[in-house]
């Protein structure tokens, strides 16, 4: 019998090194796979469909989160974009025994937390708001979104760090990446239970 | 504020590797602090007093023990002698913001637990019950106890692994120490709740 997988949601503002995370735990941790969104959004150059994205049209995505239940974990509009995580693609995974991990947003979050309340949450926090600040400072020009916004969305994203199972604080890269690597394997060993406490597997 | 330590509790058959995992673990992990046990036994050569044991008069032992609540967070007798975790000293040290690992039986683990249902409880396993009796025949020579009563003995503690948070299989003895350093890792950073969820500490 395979083991069903387990999914992590990682969570975080912008600023808070996410994306250089996720990519250096990715590169060594067998059996975790990185769950390939849906988007409406058109492909910018370099992006694969089915790799990157599942680039979908808008009446297909429309179709697919309106079923009952929605045939998305989670979904939501960014700048008239829709993107969305696909039930089917996550829970054909998990049931071959891979491990997920979602990057979503804490709306995103909560949507799948309802659908899969045996979710692993994790909050990437960065190591005070001046330092946010600073990054996001540093990127300002890079990006659409004006550095205020992007400042006061970080913020109200904070707020929600405690509704996640763990709180993962950004300050030495190292230290962030040994800490996810941590929780993935140490989750990997925490026995699972059934409604009435006992073990869903049995080692012996 | 000092943020209160964790109780971590590691059980394992004779014969699982419990020794060499702890000193490996123990040398590379600051923060974490073994728990020093009272015994009524005599000391044997090279150990010290508040080092390897509390070497404590059996009277005192017993007016500890029958305190109430008890002065021990767990005791034992094996082979005529008594052996014990003292609640001050423990207590003190979490309050401190220590972490403490106490190397206690499946009945001692369910002692502790009956006094701190806190305590992330850890089994190790062997990978087999033939490699555990492998191992066990390999040392049958150097131990009191026969081959077959460990053998037993170890079976008996096996079928208590469910009653564990963590279960670490002891097959290569690197991947065990990582798991084991990645449960103490991703446990400080797992948020405690209160018990009416909220978190016990925030960050923001």
């Amino acid at each position: 019998m395979t083991v069903q997988g387990r999914l992590f949601i990682l969570s975080g503002p912008s600023g808070s090194g996410k994306s250089t995370l996720m990519r250096r735990l990715l590169e060594n941790m067998p059996g975790l796979a990185f769950s390939v969104s849906h988007t409406t959004r058109k492909p910018r150059p370099g992006e694969e469909d089915g790799v990157h994205y599942h680039f979908t049209e808008t009446a297909a995505f429309l179709a697919l989160r309106d079923q009952q239940p929605s045939g998305f974990l989670e979904w939501a509009e960014v700048h008239g974009n829709l993107y969305g995580t696909g039930v089917v693609e996550v829970e054909k995974r998990l049931q071959q025994g891979m491990d997920i991990l979602l990057d979503i947003d804490v709306q995103g979050a909560r949507q799948v937390q309802e659908r899969r309340n045996d979710a692993i949450s994790i909050f990437l926090c960065p190591p005070s708001l001046d330092a946010l600040a600073r990054r996001l400072r540093r990127r300002a020009t890079e990006k659409e979104e004006s550095y205020a916004l992007r400042l006061e969305n970080a913020r109200k994203e904070l707020t929600c760090a405690p509704e996640y199972t763990y709180l993962l604080v950004n300050d030495q890269l190292e230290t962030a990446v040994e800490g996810f690597r941590s929780i993935i394997i140490a989750e990997r060993l925490r026995q699972r239970r059934n409604p009435d406490g006992s073990p869903v597997q049995m080692v012996w």
